[in-house]
C-alpha cells in the first residue's frame, strides 16, 4: 500500500513527522510532569498518531508507520532533537505553533489524497485528511489531561479542512501533483497562521 | 460489509447516531471552553465513535461510516441542529440524557447483531453490543477529560448489556426481526430511564 | 491467526492479563468515583487493551481477545477477584505494583514475538511489544484522567523496551523458545522492580 505513494508525497509526510515530533516534544518538555521517555513517547505520537488512525479507518493495516522504517526513524529523530535543545527554545511560543501549523498543513494534503488512493469518496477524504492533520495532536492532548486544540481553537480544525478540500478537488479534476500539493499546504499553512495571530 | 445491514437495523442505528450527535453537541455546548468546531467534533464523535471501535475490532474496516455517507451526513446534521437549537435545551438535563438512553439502547442492539454477522461468538457479540453503545460517549469524556459515564454511574453499561443480551439470544433462536429488535432496544431504554430515576 | 501460538506464549499471555487485570481493577477500587462496573470495565480494559492495540497495528484483527474466549474469561475473572478481595490489598500499593511489572514484562516478550510472527522488521517488533506491555495501563490511566506512567516514570517503559529487544534477538538468532522467553520476561521484571525500588 506505502508503494503507492509518489515521492512528492513521501517527502511531504516525513516533513509533517518530523515537525510534529518537535512540536510534540516540545509541548512534553514544558509539561514538568514528564520525563525524558514522556518527552519522546509523546514527541512520537505527536507525530505519527494521526497517520495511523488513518490507515486503520482505510483498512491499510499495519499503518504506513510500521511499514517503512523511516517515519519511525524521522519521529524519534525530531523528538531527540527537541529534547536535546529545549533549553533553547523553552520559553518560546512561536516555534511551537510554527511546527504544529507545518505537520497540520503537510498531513491535511497527504492524509485526503491517500483516502482517495484507497477509494473513499470525497467528503470522506477531506474526513480523512483533517483526522491524520489533527489526530496526533489530539492524541497527545489527552494523554496529557489537556483539552485538545481541535475543541476549543476554532481556526485550528478550519484550516486542515480547507486544504484538504483543495487537495481532493484538485485530485477529483486530475491536476494533483507536487505543485499543487504544496500550494494546498501553504493554503492552510497560512490560513492558520493568520487565525494565530487573531486568536 | 454494510451491504449486509437490514433495512431495519440501518434505521435504527441512524436513529442513534442522530441521538447520540444532538446528545454529544449538547453536553460540548455546556462545556465553556469548547467552540462551534468543537461542537461540532464532540457531537459526531460521540454519534459514529462506539460504531467506529465495532468495526475496528470485528475487522469491517473502513467503517459502516465511510463507506455509507448517510451515517457522516446524519451525525453532522444533528450536530448542527444542536448547535442551532442550544439556547433552547442549554438547562435542560433532561433531553441529553434521554437522547443519550436510545443512543445507548440502539447501538448496543445494533451492534450486537453486526457482530454476529460477522461470526463472533455470542460472549463477543454481547460485549461489542455494549462496546458500541457506550464507546461513542466514552471518547466525548475522554477529549472533555470527564470520568466515562461508564466508569462512574453502574446503571449505564448494565442495561445496554441487557439489550445486547436479549439480541444475541433472539438471534440465536432465530427470533431476530425489526419487532424483537426494537422490543430489545425499549427493554434496554426503560432500564436505563428507571436507573436514572433512583440515581 | 491466534492459532500461531505456541503454548508456552499463551500461557505467558494469559498470565500478564490476569495480572493486568487484578491490577486495573485494584488501581480503580482506590478511584473514589468508580462504581463495580467501572472497576470490571477498568480491569478488563488494562488486561486486554494492550493486545488489542497491537493486533489493530498488526493487521491482526478480530484481535486474540475476541477470538479465543479464554483471554475474556481470565480478564473477567481477575477483575472480580480483585473486587472481591480489594478490602484485603486497598491499602498495599505492593501488590498493584508487583502485578503492574508481570503484566509488563509478559506482554513486552509476547507482543513482540507476535509481531515478528506477523512479519515485522525487529525495530518494529521491539515498539509493539513495548506498546503491547504499556497500552492497557495507558488506557486505563487515561479513563481515569491520571497521567499515564509511561508519561512521567522512566523506568516504565524501558525494562518493556529491553525486554522486547532481547526476545526479538533471541528470536532472529533461532534461540526463542520457552526459556529464553521467561528469562526475556524475568529481565524485565527485575529491571521494572529495581527501577520502583530507587524511584
Amino acid at each position: 500500500m506505502s508503494g503507492e505513494t509518489s515521492p512528492a508525497l513521501l517527502i511531504l509526510d516525513l516533513t509533517g513527522t518530523f515537525a510534529f515530533a518537535l512540536n510534540g516534544a516540545l509541548i512534553a518538555v514544558r509539561t514538568a510532569r514528564v520525563d525524558i521517555v514522556g518527552v519522546i513517547t509523546l514527541g512520537m505520537i505527536t507525530a505519527i498518531g494521526g497517520g495511523i488512525i488513518r490507515d486503520i479507518l482505510l483498512n491499510g493495516l499495519p499503518p504506513a508507520t510500521f511499514q517503512d522504517w523511516r517515519y519511525l526513524a524521522v519521529a524519534a529523530a525530531g523528538a531527540l532533537i527537541a529534547f536535546a535543545f529545549a533549553h533553547l527554545l523553552d520559553r518560546l511560543s512561536l516555534p511551537i505553533m510554527i511546527l504544529d501549523a507545518i505537520g497540520l498543513s503537510v498531513f491535511a494534503i497527504t492524509g485526503a489524497t491517500k483516502a482517495l488512493g484507497f477509494g473513499l469518496g470525497p467528503a470522506q477524504a477531506v474526513i480523512l485528511g483533517t483526522i491524520t492533520a489533527v489526530g496526533g495532536g489530539t492524541l497527545r492532548d489527552a494523554l496529557l489531561g489537556r483539552i485538545p486544540s481541535i475543541m476549543s481553537d476554532g481556526l485550528y480544525a478550519i484550516p486542515a479542512l480547507v486544504g484538504a478540500s483543495i487537495a481532493v478537488v484538485a485530485s477529483l479534476l486530475g491536476l494533483l501533483g507536487p505543485v499543487t500539493a504544496i500550494s494546498a499546504a501553504t493554503v492552510c499553512f497560512l490560513i492558520r497562521v493568520v487565525g494565530m495571530h487573531f486568536n
